[in-house]
């Protein structure tokens, strides 16, 4: 059966416990849940750590998949330096969607910068718990 | 009546005729078109402009006018250097959503720096007409 | 008859809707009408554009008129990027003296640096309204 | 009839009045009147303005009429920072010669850059008057 | 019963074998050892990892435990590079303190820059083992 | 009684005798004595010193002296280097105005960037002696 | 007994699977198989890791054996920023040689800084499956 | 007898004056103070200066003198560019240690980097007055 | 007698062989010899060479020789780094005028620099042959 | 006959009096002889030369012999800067693969980058004179 | 009577005693003495201090002094950032040299950059005590 | 005999053709006449090429000759960038001093930077032709 991997990097299991004046109460729970009635046709799997190495391994297993569609892929900090998980999305067939809850670009220097953007089919940054909602909007249109 | 502006700046009349391998063949028309065909309870109202001094009398009109839900700005090679345009987003209250056709991330070095995002709500690119279709409903969200 | 110019860039029609607490509550009107009355027996006209080759227009037009005594020059965001503003200031024979409101070198790095201000005679930023004033006056002693 | 656009970016109007030691004392008008000496059998266009929009205009305009045999293009300090313009020039099928009337090497750094370069044909630069009629006889043998 | 956390990164379990001119001849072992004299009053908890996400699961699962009074990190290489380790210690509530036996400013150029330090309350380097000892009484004296 | 400073950094005693073609030929007296005929209802206080540590004294001194309206201060090459002066004038209450007498955006590269301008209220330059004048009267208006 | 270990970082799992074109058809497998043929005399032990800990773990297990005679490492994407594995392989004593299949310094700009190459013994890279042949040869050489 | 050396560079003569919310509400004469009773077996000496010579004439007539069992030094500005009190340091015999009262890595970029900590000892920062009272229990561990 | 040279540094020999995609299939006694026929009247002479040394040593023989009218240049790549050849045009009399067959702006990086352009005359690049063929007529001009 | 060519840059010829600590004891001559030895069945041929001009011609040469199996290039000091070899190599047939005796990464900043690298077919560096043989076999099997 | 100033800034007081491996044994005192030696015919002055103002105000004192036929300066660290020295010295008549013991450009990366010698008349570095006398050579014959 | 080399580079050949204003009106051989004129007692040995190569052999050759007592070396622009001549001077025995007859700290950004300094034993410039001069008596005292 077919699916979309919502795949969640470094800290993002502290959501709704961190800063929450910037990524909001929500918990991560929260957003998989609503994730599932925004989507009830979908299958939606989902993983989170806070380990480079399994998003790498994560990326490849159902990236590889030919019944994944696509995936969600919120790396956290990563974002900014793992020229691995770049590797992994280059390597694979599956599209992969780049999200940020906040607008990366509005905060810190180094989070301008993305080393797996150009790797993915797109991103979406900015909307909140909404960033991945539109993301997978975007994958199912593909 | 609450609307949203569709806003495009330079070179995206050419849509359908310009490089095709990287915006498609659908034109500036048909995007709109489309638009307005996922959205029809949804006003949509539109701009394009070549001239930087026109993209930023359109964001200050419709960004402050009260009946606008939001600007989806694509603004073209103007999103790389045009800090007066990201100074009037700043100056209005109409969020605006910053998208691309393009992954932009994955072509030129100068293409990977906006000088907008830091001052819009949010952005989305790589997803071809999607990428509007994506930044309406984001805004409906609002 | 002798008179100076008052020019303003983009964004500055805005005056006094746009980020009161950085640019006061004082409109762009306001502020010439206190120039005019601070400067009864001097001939003030005021040109302002979110367009940059209207502002280059501008400078070409008074700068080589010779009833113009000196251009005070608010460039907003063209400050940071416009070398064809530049270059129109370095062809004309009348004095530009670059003004600000705001400290913009307590503000953003990119607002730091100004392409303009080696071709001014000189420049004034961080009075508020008053940068205005201070500017009349010195182009009045040249 | 087939014909060549001249076009001229800003402050290119004021040639002859401008810094003569580093433009020379001829005037836009003379010029454009030597290379209609020049060519008697080719039609030349000539299109000057201020605005960076009305260049992308007359690029998008003219590069896509079939007409057009080709665009010598001095864009004046447009060059150092008009991604924009870039653009235009890489969605039309006319050939675009850069050109510049002064050695733009052996000028202020920021000279030294140019943005539209990468999407010219070719560039010449640095022979006054006769750099434009190097480039119309470069067109004219493509 | 309240804690401190002693958390040391990657290749700090060679300590005593590794160019012991630059880290010296006592183990990792024998630091905490001596810590624990040092503080017989104080409950001290130890991990060690050369895995990036195992040190991250340790500043969140201790950082927002209650009882820890604060984090004593030694992030080794990753304090040049992990923005996630960063992210971590921005989200919890205990404070943390960043040690380094070596007088890091003094070696590599890249050892130069820490990304972890501006999220960390404080740091301290060059003391070799007492580095710890004073990171301890620091946190004490919160 | 309430005065104004006048603080004069490193090699301005020189006035009059150092490169008269961008300094002028009027000595630091001159002007002085100017600025005292310009405004005789001011009691204007001056002190000048090629040392740093004599500048931050000074500005110590007189901007926590409650009778100090403000300090018009040209800090002279001292501008580009001394973060020590930027943190006495951000540690005083009294308004601290930056002057430059040459157009210092117009000189050699070291010259464009002040480490103090980010904490001065405002900064003139390019007006000659007339700078210290300006800068007098927008303290009057504070 | 004697042996050399062949260790990959990430995505090098894939090989065969991932951009052939660049790494070729031959898998993982079958490289540690036709090595084995190629030096039958000599132990060869592999590991293969997408978690940058366990290439650690890895370099500091084999590189304190006595009978490591060497590590033949493509830390893959780990070699353009993992510190935490160049301080793993300049704290052990087993000569450490860099292998890439691929002409990195042919590819994107951040190939092209390996932050292992200091502290490895040498480097190869450019000639496929026979750059880990060159590396054995060049230990059992030492 | 035996001493330690308390030396205190640019503006820390205004502690508890300056900027509060940064550096706290005691004066340097109170830190001074509480120093001596949180040592009292230790002879403590005390400098400050605002000027940079005689911040290294200090250190040189301290770090010779047998009796100097450290300095602990806290630079202010002077920590970003005074490559001479680097020099001081390097020459005299004494250790110094260098202290800051914030965690300088978390405010402005230029107080990111130290010219004097690859000569000093070891480094203290961000625990208010307390890093006064590490650093001198650092230097009687030596 | 009067003549024009040409000059012709490294690799400018393979004309033809090497890379024709970029340079095209004629050779450079091709190029030479339509370069005659073009210009019948004017004589011309040839050196290349891939000795930079050889190069400067032609600049000066033929730059200071009172027949030669100017150097046509193609440096190849010593463009890029030779300082030595720039001084050399420097040193001498005659007009040199730098060309280029391919357009260098659109190539590698390091090829958008050249280190010869501001001591030369003017340049010309993007033509193919005919750079060569326009650079004659300039120099026919001055 | 099919050879290989093995060329050496500028000071190589000094081998074995030069810095020894860094490049050995054997001479130029010692390695050729040994590789010989190594490689009885293969022809090798040797050019050294301190003139980039020379190692220019010698790869045109050499690398468009269809005899010429690949060439084994130590570009010495070239490596760094020789945009005009680089050029050379990408315009010949034969393979090239570029050798170092040392580990370049280890040592001045200047030699971590090659900018012959790009072009060539591999690279093996840290070997010493065995960085020649490694070479010489990897060409064997192209 | 006509003299030449030996001016010796920071730490080069302590000569003989600070880091004898790069600066030698001999004393500041022995130097003055044995330069007295060798040019008896010459008056020599002699100022030392560890002041910037100290240094600028003796440049300015006797550079303006006819009888001053030029100043030997070393401005030890002052060399690298004072921007203000720099000031002093193109403010006066006299002609300066700078000398340095050691050969600076061997020497860390900052002291490669001397900000004053763009306004000396020349540099002499590398020779020890001979640096001095070398200079007063060099002034002798101006 | 022993004997010193005086070694210039490329385009000193030109010396008083050569923009006289910066390197007056002397000829290379005047220098060397007047230079064996001051030195009567030394032998002085005089090489000259524009070649890189040839400037690399005559410092291998001298430098390696036990009756050359050192090179005094004008390398020119070869200065800037060559690796090569850097690497000799490493390579020999002689002591090699660095001349340049302007100050080239003073002029082009480019010129401020020496490559072959480091490795020279010291450095002197900008006394014209008596750069040498000082040079040759420098060696006498080695």
């Amino acid at each position: 059966m077919k699916y979309i991997l919502i795949l969640n990097g470094p800290n993002l299991n502290l959501l709704g416990q961190r800063e929450p004046d910037i990524y909001g109460t929500a918990t991560l729970c929260d957003i998989i849940a609503s994730l599932g009635e925004a989507f009830p046709q979908t299958a939606l799997r989902h993983v989170q750590s806070n380990h480079e190495g399994a998003v790498i391994d994560a990326i490849q297993q159902h990236g590889l998949d030919p019944d994944c569609l696509g995936i969600v892929l919120n790396a956290g900090a990563f974002t900014h330096y793992s020229y691995a998980i770049a590797d992994a999305i280059a390597a694979v067939k599956a599209p992969v969607v780049e999200v940020h809850m906040s607008n990366v670009q509005a905060r810190e220097e180094f989070r301008r910068r993305s080393v797996i953007a150009p790797v993915c089919r797109g991103s979406i940054a900015g909307f909140g718990a909404d960033s991945y909602r539109l993301a997978v909007e975007a994958i199912l249109r593909f």
